[in-house]
């Protein structure tokens, strides 16, 4: 696992010149080359420097550098600074990489009596690697949408030409459930306690909202009407000028958009992403219905395998399904839930443990499901919670409605 | 209670300037004028105009000014320039509120077929006074503290000498109990509908955290130590320079803090006062405990009878009981809960209905239950959910504790 | 003098209501009662503490309040927050003007040895009171606009009919010439040195711009064309969204305006006021002309009689000259020049004086010159400097073309 | 001319990463590889295009990436993003200048009716490109100076020990002068026309402002006290949090800075550079004298022979001259005048031309004179001016002091 991990997070920056991997074009976006290094540094802190005695890094002032949060500087060298560390350069990065994946292999091997704790600390630093996997491509994304040339990350592939499913619906009875984790694998603090939960009947929309769904809400004014969005989001809306998903423009009198494999014309069929919580949650009350909440969607999703468009399918952006039964519950998009990240009942962060971080974000932040085009298809289970601020747009998110039954 | 609650509101600007009445110290707040004018536009609109076939209004422009979602018309003439609004004075206004008493005891003394529904709107009337009475004290303490001479709305009380309960806690077994509204009386729309919910087994604390247990807080460092906050509490904290609750000061040595009653030593056995949700969860977290949730909350107080420190009782700020026993669930303070302020399973937003406007509001706020010494006592039911933004501590908020079993 | 100026401050403020007396639009713009406040306090603080033995204020802690720099108190008792001190109240300032004007004409029926120095500090006082009457009416209509209602300040005034004489230019040799005072009488330190300056032949337009002129600017897209303005100017014009004077707006095809007798149809002939340095210089360059310096302006008025529209004139709005050779030097519109308010060669900032306020603020502001229809007569000479940031709108700032020969 | 300073643009490069040439760190400055590319542009746009009949680009989106002033694209296309432009890359860049020079080359070599015009826009896009080699430079540092290694630009420089000379003063007796351009060879538009300006009798001290004098600034209070400073000066002060000029720090009882030589002790005896129009101007009233206007600096300053520490000398910082009698009139730090960039008695812009940028910046900014250690000195003249706003710290500017005789 941990050589197929750390195989990909070079496959992703195969192509990439140094100065695309310096880019960092907003405070909640990073530049590919500190990704790089900062889940290398996670293996170095918390596992080489505490189990390898000889363990020397590098350059020790990398210790610094790499840490996501790092001891305040002063305004010069914070968080949205990232993309002005021009040194070390790449290839120190992949210098320091290669370093670390040397020193990692070599404990690996060797067994002993901290065999068991490495191991677990090395499965979350595989994980935690995946995580900024994804947010690797995203905000790579993000940056070169700044480049008036909009460059493809990946070569354009060819148009679909599947037709999306009639939309239709899962139903379930509610009642009185269990959701959140309790195993033995590996999972996030926030995933548990498993708990009970009450849930009236309700049912679940068969697939995702499309492109074409999302363009009839414009074309009934959606972006222009008030009532259907919630009084902050209209707000947002208007501070910021939304009037289409994040990357649309209109062209000729077609809607294009900006994805990793450079500009394309949108398709109707393929599900919609890059919209935030407050255009998800107004596109469902216009349609007359709602999102669902989390522990309705794990309570159905946890029924379906496993398999979808994650990041491993290489597509990089949303697609239609070729069976038109695909729920797409897995892959595609994350999948707006009404539901608050708050903590579930009997939840107590781990105090200083290396996985402690999902405590303290549990504030103006909502949960979503299911992973998505840009998610290693190996970090997701049916307890996975994601969570972003409604306004937050530049993840791969949409949505599926919901309903009371 | 008509008549009961229009005459609450001007006892309340008793003693008030003309220029008092104009203040609004920000957006959040309205000036008193604006309060006692839209209260009565309520009225005007939603039964005068409605129901009474040749009503006049002293001046067809109120409808607009005092309006609290007016068409927007441009910069100029938003809700953060209420302030501005010289005239119609004070005068005008009490000529106003004049004007729509008389049309409204005329209405409801004649009975005939709209009699049910004329009086159900007035109810709704009533309770949406009340509501902009709690505004008006809360907003007009904001906006003298900005004073430097500091004056006094009422005259100063004697200093309390009663000592604080010590702390006991209240146990409940959990399970799946029901929680919100289902009666024939009035409430808001977002108190219902009645739903089952699962709780584990808790308790509450037996009384409020005073301003005793908040200055341990404060003296264990706790305003400066990140890992008691959420995340965007302690970027919060920073950017406003908090360092003790709302309307504090050091003098020689003492806490003090401005009340509706001028200046004052702060009582260290009264409940803590003007805190942030950011500021609860910090305290909460440091103390090894949490905060309850609004069911957990709802299920405890509807035991106890709705009696305590409410407006009604002229205190204008929270108080020591007498009587030991005494929980405070009832006034005193609003009590920060952990939940989210979300629609209840089933809650669908009333149409273009008078009493809609809660749906729109469900984003990035918490729920705060009990009331507190700016409520007036007769809008109080177990029920009550009020909701404010977790950075807000012009109202007046504080916090109980609450703990697993 | 005494007895005009103070009585002319309280004839301002005739016909308004307490409410009207604390407006503050914004944190350049100040209350009328706050100007009240602060005119008395000066003779109090520099001449009745110093030179009365016994005098007593009616309330020590007015010197605080209506000090205009008075020691930072923290974010909340900002100049920017005059607004939100509602007590004392109206009634109570005009007793306190009441006491002040007492002890100074006792003071000054005394004589003595210090009748010389007291009568220069009242002369001062004076001065700056008149300052503050132009202030208070220009602050006024600032306020009164945001009031979606447009009261008017004063009656109606009957339209115009006078026709805006034909523009021609007033010719002047340049050479070495002196501007700057020197004379015996009240000057600003600002003012001086008199001193040297050598200026080209140039030309002075014979009359201002008028509304007329302006409007074939905007037709001719003076507002959308990039290249007749200032790089700052048109950021500035950006971001606020200018297309058109302050106060302007259009109804039925036609340009309204709000002015201190209320809404008004743009009177052609009238000359422009409301007008930025941006919007001035954009439309000079636009007309193929320029903004005078002010050492052309001085030169050129002097030999012209102070008389126009003043404050004294009651009008309260710019208007068209009955005489066709008027010239308007004198009042109607403050002229913006392109001379930077710079210190004159030799000039040195008096330390510690009264009267030491200009030299502070020698930077990114432009010189005004001629007064206007809110400025006291009786202020005027030929060498009167005021200044204002090129972005500044609220005052009653207008121009004059100038070309060289 | 053309091949040296092309040449000097690519040196300038020499040992940097591509991620280096790609950092902005700020709107006011570009990356190095935007330096690069726009003045090759320069060259491409205003000569080769007009003047080669077959002339093609290797990339037309050249013309529209690296044009200064390109036409606004929405919000994500601004200036502030061209640190985003990862592609083209630095190669890219590099064969662009290429492909640039060698049709310049063939061009220059030709001859014909067209070589007198060609050749003047050749010497204006060197003095183009000369501008940008500062830029260049003084943008780099500013970048590198986020990353918390603070990397050294070029190698460390050995510790200056020359003492800095006494302050001496240069007498000038004033009177009717003449300043400005009226030469033959190349200069800007605004350094005409020439004109003759008064002077009075002043004198200017015969070195810069050291880094020792600053620092008794400093400790005198300086940065702590109003009185010292302009008013807009003071605000800035307090809102960026100014305690010593920019790029230093405090360690160990000693103050450092950061330099294009990585971090150094402050030299006492070198000139002050980093400091604002409101640092020099406060410094100079502390001092008992003045900044000098941009006049009096020309006619003393054209006597003197234009040789000094220029970015040609290699020393990338101001320095200590060996020879006692050096004036630094030239070189080292730009001087801070008191003048306003305002255009000469006469100016118009140019319409329509190549040169014509100076004229829309004559508004807000402050004239400095002489060059520093970042400009080429083949760029020098006497009539030179260059301006930044008074708030801006990055580039090398510094002061001398001047004083009424």
């Amino acid at each position: 696992m941990y050589l197929a991990v750390r195989a990909r997070s070079l496959s992703l920056v195969e192509g990439l010149t140094p100065e695309d991997m310096g880019l960092q074009s907003m405070e909640d976006a990073s530049p590919a080359k500190w990704h790089l290094a900062h889940t290398s540094w996670f293996f170095e802190q918390f596992i080489l420097k505490e189990h390898v005695t000889d363990y020397a890094s590098p350059d020790d002032r990398f210790a610094f550098l790499f840490n996501s949060y790092y001891v305040q500087m002063g305004p010069r060298h914070t968080r949205s600074n990232r993309g002005l560390i021009s040194r070390p350069d790449v290839d120190a990065v992949l210098a320091y990489r290669s370093h670390v994946d040397a020193a990692m292999l070599k404990l690996l091997a060797e067994g002993g009596p901290e065999a068991q704790i490495i191991q677990e600390l090395a499965t979350l630093g595989c994980h935690h690697e995946m995580q900024h996997q994804e947010l690797l491509v995203t905000d790579l994304l993000h940056a070169l949408s700044y480049n008036p040339l909009l460059p493809a990350y990946r070569e354009p592939s060819p148009r679909n030409v599947t037709e999306a499913a009639p939309l239709g619906w899962i139903d379930h009875d509610g009642g009185l459930v269990e959701i959140g984790y309790d195993g033995d694998g590996f999972a996030y603090d926030c995933e548990g306690p498993r708990h009970k939960t009450y849930l009236r009947p309700f049912r679940l929309a068969s697939r995702l909202v499309t492109n074409g769904d999302w363009i009839h809400f414009m074309e009934a004014g959606g972006y222009e009407t008030a009532e259907h969005w919630l009084s902050d989001g209209w707000a947002r809306r208007e501070r910021e000028g939304w009037d289409a998903p994040l990357y649309w423009w209109q062209q000729d009198g077609q809607w294009w958009s900006y994805t990793l494999r450079g500009p394309r014309p949108v398709d109707l069929n393929a599900p919609v992403v890059h919209v935030s919580y407050y255009e998800a949650e107004a596109f469902a009350r216009w349609s007359g219905k709602r999102l669902p909440t989390e522990a309705e969607w794990e309570v159905v999703a946890r029924d379906y395998p496993i398999k979808g468009n994650f990041l491993n399918s290489g597509n990089y952006h949303p697609t239609t399904p070729q069976d038109p039964d695909d729920t797409q519950l897995w892959g595609d998009v994350w999948e707006w839930t009404q539901s608050p990240f708050t903590p579930y009942p009997g939840f107590r962060a781990p105090k200083g443990a290396v996985g402690e971080y999902n405590g303290k974000f549990m504030c103006n932040q909502f949960v979503l499901r299911g992973g998505s085009c840009a998610t290693p298809s190996d970090q997701m289970r049916p307890t996975y919670r994601t969570f972003f601020y409604p306004h937050q747009r530049w993840q791969m998110l949409g949505l599926r409605l919901a309903d009371d039954v």
